[in-house]
């Protein structure tokens, strides 16, 4: 059987291309750009709970990656670096070049640079942590701190289509094989929208990425800023396969489904034509779905309403790991 | 029972000071002096494998930023920042507060900041993640690289006391009871050595720290620096528990067990009085324990003699997450 050095070195470890110093030593060496600001970000991937042990390890290379790319992107940062932890359940190396080509892949798309990381071999959970690191002008980062009353609230892309593919794969809903291969497809190989969040410094006011649903991660900005937010259900961006299915569990999907890892943004009336320009240049769909309104005690942090302006009686929660 | 985002606001969320941005964002945000190099390394620790899973939560709170805080001073860098993934089997209160207590603890001693993280329950293993980002003057950090024909080599402390403590763990010795303690102590709560790592830069010429056992991480610095080492094995520093086991079991743990953390260096002959300077103003113990050498087709790059300059015949190996 290989070494783990072995095995590491084969498939994970590249020649310094930006960093100072690359995989190898006890630490790599960056350099940040004069006059940015570095931004850090780190997910842990645990089977079982964020995916199934048997995912194709391909998708599950760009996913591991995938899911912190999106924090990135969601403080209009670039990303440059990212190091790798795995624990193993075993030393497979089919499985860990596979896993590394899908890894690979997205990150240089993105020129990121896999620059450190940790192997370890376990009896136990297939366990997968990144942390990326990227740059941003001292001051430009969007925070979730600053929608102001009046501010349209926005999304990209579609919602809750990788909820309702977690659905079809524990066998919860059918779907036609076209629409199931597609909201298996987001669930497993999600999209970044890196060149988005690029586009729209100085244009959104606040954003984060839809990680643990909608309605729960727009309770973020709404906290972090100290305002309400009203979403009106009817114009929510749902794609084909969801239009398809009933429209409660779509609008379960696209609210409280997580791992959609869209971006949702805040920005001002008046920047209407910037926003859509963003999403022109980025080549995404960006949709307008709310406003935000004043916080009120009495009132949720988060709303909804369909068209005609009628609240919608459900409460749609986020996703917490450890609540109920 | 509280939600995650209770859990974790409650024990691993306080203000950001240095930070531009702490956690609570979809990324931190960091400035970078000018003129320094960014150092980062990522370590995961995995119940059964790295530790067992009713260690002592403080203590495990420490070793888990220590074994980073390890790598950094290998680097002779000055540690900044960290971000920390957790895997939870559950969301016990008591267990999360000792364990961020431990951590931050040690955190403070190093003005290290905790500036994001990920925490996931799960059914399966505890699994911790740290990612350590740390600052060195451009240029200035010491890698595994630069030792050449002449240095003399040095470590830090004493070696073995961890893989003696885990042995006694495993009730395969049984120590007098201070000594297991010392011993138990030395696996559980590593003192990474960062002043050292600081006080020798401009003076190692090559630096790393002995994680995996002295025999197989010097080989590391023998193999990047494409040179040879000899260890004297009758000068290796020995705490009076290694002295009072059986020599065969004391060089075992000395020259093969994990965890000591301690550093190991090169550094010209004629630096030895800055070099004790050094452990001096760190106030480390440190020792001479050999030489290096060229690098010869026909011999091991890491040799062991004795003080009569008899090889011994045992090889010894570092430990390999994947070997065997």
């Amino acid at each position: 059987m290989a070494s783990e050095f072995d095995l590491i070195a084969r498939h994970f470890t590249r020649p310094a291309r930006r960093a100072r110093l690359g995989v190898g030593d006890d630490c790599a060496l960056l350099e940040v750009t004069p006059g940015h600001e570095l931004a850090i970000s780190t997910d842990m991937l645990v089977a079982d709970t964020h995916f199934f042990p048997d995912t194709d390890p391909r998708r599950l290379g760009h996913k591991t990656l995938a899911v912190n790319l999106s924090d990135i992107a969601a403080m209009g940062a670039r990303p440059t670096s990212a190091v790798l932890s795995l624990a193993l359940p075993a030393a497979d190396e089919a499985w860990i070049a596979a896993f590394a080509a899908g890894f690979f892949a997205l990150a240089d798309e993105h020129g990121v640079e896999l620059v450190g990381g940790d192997t370890t071999r376990t009896s136990r959970t297939l366990t997968l942590n990144v942390t990326i690191l990227g740059e941003v002008l001292a001051g430009q980062a969007v925070r979730r701190s600053g929608a102001r009353v009046g501010d349209d609230i926005w999304v990209s892309g579609t919602l809750g289509d990788a909820a309702l593919g977690l659905a079809a794969l524990k066998k919860e809903v059918t779907l036609p094989a076209a629409e199931h291969d597609y909201c298996v497809s987001r669930l497993e190989m999600p999209t970044p929208r890196v060149a988005l969040g690029l586009a729209l410094r100085g244009v959104a006011r606040s954003m984060l990425d839809v990680s643990d649903g909608l309605a729960g991660d727009l309770a973020h900005i709404a906290h972090a800023s100290h305002v309400a937010a009203q979403v009106d259900a009817d114009v929510l961006p749902l794609s084909p396969a969801l239009r398809g299915v009933a429209r409660e569990l779509a609008l379960r999907c696209a609210l409280t489904g997580g791992d959609d890892y869209e971006l949702c943004f805040t920005a001002a009336a008046d920047a209407r034509a910037q926003v859509e320009a963003a999403g022109r240049a980025a080549g995404v769909a960006v949709t307008r779905i709310g406003a935000i309104l004043p916080a009120a005690a009495d009132a949720p942090a988060v709303g909804f309403v369909d068209s005609a302006g009628h609240a919608l009686v459900q409460q749609y929660g986020g996703y917490d790991h450890f609540g109920a």
